[in-house]
């Protein structure tokens, strides 16, 4: 951030009054520009024993497969958004979901949710952002070709919990080694 | 927003080429500014058979009492969040956080995320942004008093599932009825 969106001057790094930490705030206008964590969700959609998994048509992880995800949306709740995704990425017609997952990624400013969820037919397929759309048996993941560790985790811990048949809410901190890779 | 916060020109709304929804586009060097849904983190500290409110020394809803919550910033988890904001709002020293409820706000762009957490001491105070902090039984909550939906509904379920001794995880989408009768 180099400009005020309210103003077009430009902003410094201070801490205003009352507050602990800096921000970005206009010099001309005084605006304080406060900047937070984005939301992303997603599903773990479930047909029978399989579940569903997109191969990615987009950087980052372009080619490695991962479950529907996306910036959540003003004006949308989180299941609304992660919804969405599996219909934009998958073509997915969703049922009965339910908050599974949160994970914060602190080190990228992400809060990912997903919530699990019944596929309700046959009918997906690859939209924009996706070259491939499959269901999966647990024996076939390729999990040396997911893209991201909080999908990996995720599928891990659904498995591990269908075999109680109990599926609390799990929440963690998880090193983001893809971005540590990068960086 | 009116100006591109990377090269201070003018933004205008447009649907970006691959997309579906209207964007602040700059006018000159193209950046698209995405706003995306801010997430607040509380607490809902418990002590004994009390739990612990705030009296709220700044608007919205001055004087109203509330469970201490405040915007997650960036660097940090949810849960460090919702510490921190205890630490802020009521100096509570907390322990044994759990996840309990989240809430979708989207006609305000928020989501809501509250930890249930035992209270460790008695050594709490009111903060800048609180005009008194204390300890209510369930008979005592100020029912008429309190500042925001989300927190009475996070009291209510709380009484309700302490018979239980059993804390699900709970999402929904709630009406902001404060916010509907201010607008």
């Amino acid at each position: 951030m180099k400009y005020c969106s309210e103003c077009g001057q430009t902003v410094s790094k201070k801490i205003p009054e009352g507050e602990d930490r800096l921000r970005y705030v206009c010099t001309s206008c005084d605006t304080i520009h406060y900047q937070n964590p984005r939301i992303i969700v997603g599903t773990l959609p479930v047909y029978g024993e399989q579940v569903l998994l997109c191969r990615r048509a987009i950087e980052p992880r372009k080619g490695f497969w991962t479950l529907p995800a996306g910036f959540m949306e003003n004006g949308e709740t989180t299941l609304e958004g992660a919804v969405r995704e599996s219909w934009e990425e998958a073509r997915a017609n969703l049922g009965n979901e339910n908050l599974y997952r949160l994970f914060d990624l602190p080190y990228i400013n992400q809060v990912y949710m997903f919530y699990r969820a019944d596929l309700a037919d046959l009918n997906f397929s690859a939209g924009p952002e996706s070259l491939d759309v499959a269901l999966f048996d647990e024996a076939d993941i390729p999990w040396d070709e997911i893209a991201f560790p909080v999908v990996a985790d995720t599928l891990r811990e659904f498995f591990e919990d269908r075999k109680q048949g109990v599926y609390p809410v799990r929440v963690s901190n998880t090193e983001p080694v893809w971005h540590k890779e990068k960086s």
